[in-house]
């Protein structure tokens, strides 16, 4: 006990320790993930072919799978100075409330105003998009949290910003969208009638709240129709989990800092961008055989790529535009219930994460919304940060796998990644509080409609 | 330039050296703050009158105008770890986009769930009403920070919490009655025909959006109604301004660690609760001869009690049930425009706050709220972070200093506080964006109105 007295609450890093190069997972990955595909060809996707829809430096990080260290540029280092290093917090009150001897840790990354970690990605893709002489970004938006990082990255570079914007969302935090507007971006709400995909999808789905794969083949439209922009994504890519690796960096260089290893990882898995960067260096030193650590993806039950879906080719968005990844997908066509509450919406996942899973280096949950906002509820009250939604999925598994140690008497060290704030959530708090939420789940008939919407190659 | 050099965007100090005891200006004052009245016999509040409103320790703390250094509890320092210390920013890009050779720092109070500096005096006079064994508490809040805050510190103590919302606050900020929800409060516009007070204004104002001074009656009636129940107040009071002072306390470490001088201290003034801690140790060296600083407290142009209030015995409410204070007061009636947007709106001034500017130890300025907003969203965009409006008067005053230096040629050290985050004030920054916000200012005949409401000792 007294040795652990030592232990901050807070651990902050001095910001000469802050890392100053990415790192690539993806160079100490024994199977590599999959190489997208070009939806005409169908073969992997070159550099040149890459460059049409991401930027220049986007694309060859995209497609480095060796290089295993990719230094920082430093305008992206002073960008990261204004939020980071972010704080890896010791939850003694929540300890202390699930009367635990577990010791659990998370890395916060909601203090910041785009209010999650999708601002580590944001920038970078705003810099290589500035630094090649790009008028502006398109990108769609789900919970608003990537919206918002990329409006601030673009209004600090002066780049233009157009987001379409997952309607349910749109809809249900229309002060989401007086964020972006203030850093000057422009929101269209997803479907829109101002592209072909839109038109198409409300057409065969009239009345639809939206999908990231919807809002994802709007964004990538408008970028090809207009001189001077690309398009960028705020997960899923393997240049995204990269960019994302800082948060896993700082967690390692201030647990060594402090002697702590953790037994138990966890992190929300969406599209993966979290979860692959706060695992990344941890994951590296098991695939070399260092160290070893139980890592688990958490997903909500109402959109289970991991846990229910296929390891397959699949387009990125619904519109079937965009390069085809292998990834657990729902298929491309799925749609979780409206009646889901948070983020983590996407009906595929990252490559990177999809192949560990697969080689059987990570686990993964599903957990159903109900019980998220439990735990979150609990979270809010004893350790003062009121959660997102997304988030608040790793919360749920970080509290059981304390719980479990309580009965077992396990000392067991647990980190999670509390990927960002709920203070645009409170529509989904109000049902909650007001217990108007329930659970659904898709049934395997549902599955299987989506299913069917996978290419077969 | 090369020394500068070694300044971090953040200097965050570790926990051991965050202050273990809060700083009583008072102590130190010449001229002390003059004592509450008694509403009935018009002499001086004792502490056992006091202890009918506030709980025991808190009307001591009150009354202390000798006690330089008050311990804080174990307990409440616990707490403060959760999220303090918080980071004094050097603005490297503000500077960068003012071209100013000026030295722009800022204390920024905003990295919690309560979003604001509110945060630490509401766990101490939680704390205190705890360890009284009160069942709950009772409170006002205007803009919404204050009761966030409260319903925190109850939430983490389990004590209950009741609040009154300034009406225009409660209907412009829904998803704020959600975040007190989920920690547990019970949210009540005001006016609300629950209290006498309330009914008593709503019939002379019908349709009234409310004020501080009406929420305040009800609150104060609300306590003295329920058995076990005290009334807690988050500016104004000479206690609040003490447990802030641990805002001034951390500023002044982390300055003094690296060298660093503030030419100038600029704090927005709704009751003085910010600023009154954020200049306190600086304020006491002025006061002691041992240094000076030159010190601003910024008011909104629509609510100008330092700039055109008078300085006399006034109530602190609009019902005139509470003590009289002494202080710059545009009379207990004075309800600003509804065409104001953010907090700021009360129509006194804390007692200690008036005593040191009719001493001529520090300034005031007024501004207007579109030239606030335009400065908040240059903040925004190059900061990165959407500040809130009350703090938004700072940054304008802030910028103007700067502005000024640019032409000058003088390399000042400016200071300000950053109280905290605009995350709720969304309704706000889309009347600025949509090009909808106006200034106004009150007439001399307003003024002479709310003045009539002063009491004639």
């Amino acid at each position: 006990m007294a040795e652990e007295k030592k232990i901050p609450y807070k651990i902050y890093l001095e910001e000469k320790e802050m890392p100053t190069a990415w790192y690539n997972l993806r160079a100490d990955m024994k199977n590599k993930p999959a190489p997208l595909l070009n939806p005409g060809t169908r073969k992997p996707m070159k550099q040149e072919e890459l460059e049409q829809v991401f930027c220049r430096e986007l694309a060859a990080q995209e497609l480095d799978d060796e290089t295993a260290y990719i230094p920082i540029p430093e305008e992206i280092r002073n960008f990261y100075r204004m939020y980071r290093p972010s704080p890896l917090v010791r939850a003694y009150c929540l300890e202390e409330k699930l009367q635990t001897p577990a010791k659990i840790y998370y890395k916060f990354e909601g203090n910041n105003t785009s209010g999650s970690h999708k601002l580590n990605s944001a920038i970078a893709q705003a810099y290589y998009a500035k630094k090649q002489g790009l008028k502006g970004v398109t990108t769609e938006t789900g919970a608003g949290q990537w919206g918002t990082a990329l409006s601030m990255a673009c209004a600090y570079l002066e780049l233009d910003c157009r987001v379409y914007m997952v309607k349910v969302s749109y809809e249900q935090k229309p002060f989401r969208r007086e964020v972006m507007r203030t850093y000057g971006a422009t929101v269209t709400p997803s479907p829109s009638g101002e592209t072909e995909a839109g038109r198409a999808i409300l057409k065969k789905h009239p009345g639809t709240t939206g999908s990231l794969g919807c809002a994802i083949s709007e964004a990538v439209e408008a970028a090809a129709s207009r001189e001077g922009y690309r398009y960028v994504l705020g997960s899923v890519l393997n240049q995204v989990l990269l960019h994302q690796s800082v948060i896993g960096l700082e967690t390692k260089t201030a647990m060594d800092k402090y002697g702590i290893v953790p037994d138990v990882i966890i992190g929300c898995a969406g599209g993966g961008s979290n979860l692959g960067g706060l695992i990344s260096p941890f994951m590296g030193e098991k695939i070399r055989g260092e160290k070893d650590y139980r890592i688990i993806g958490v997903e909500p039950a109402s959109c289970p790529s991991l846990t229910r879906g296929r390891f397959a080719y699949d387009f990125c968005d619904t519109g079937m535009v965009t390069p085809l990844a292998k990834m657990y997908t729902l298929g491309n066509n799925f749609i979780p219930s409206p009646n889901h509450a948070g983020g983590l919406r996407y009906h595929g996942m990252s490559p990177v994460i999809s192949q560990l899973y697969h080689d059987g280096l990570m686990e993964a949950v599903s957990v159903e919304q109900s019980a998220v906002f439990e735990a979150a509820e609990l979270f809010a009250r004893v350790e003062g940060i009121l959660p997102a939604p997304e988030s608040s999925h790793a919360i749920r598994v970080a509290m059981d796998e304390a719980l479990r140690c309580k009965e077992t008497g396990e000392e067991k060290t647990i980190l999670f990644g509390l990927t960002g704030t709920g203070y645009f959530d409170m529509v989904a708090y109000e049902k909650y509080n007001d217990g108007r939420m329930t659970d659904e789940i898709p049934g395997q008939e549902e599955l299987e409609r989506g299913f069917a919407t996978i290419p077969r190659l």
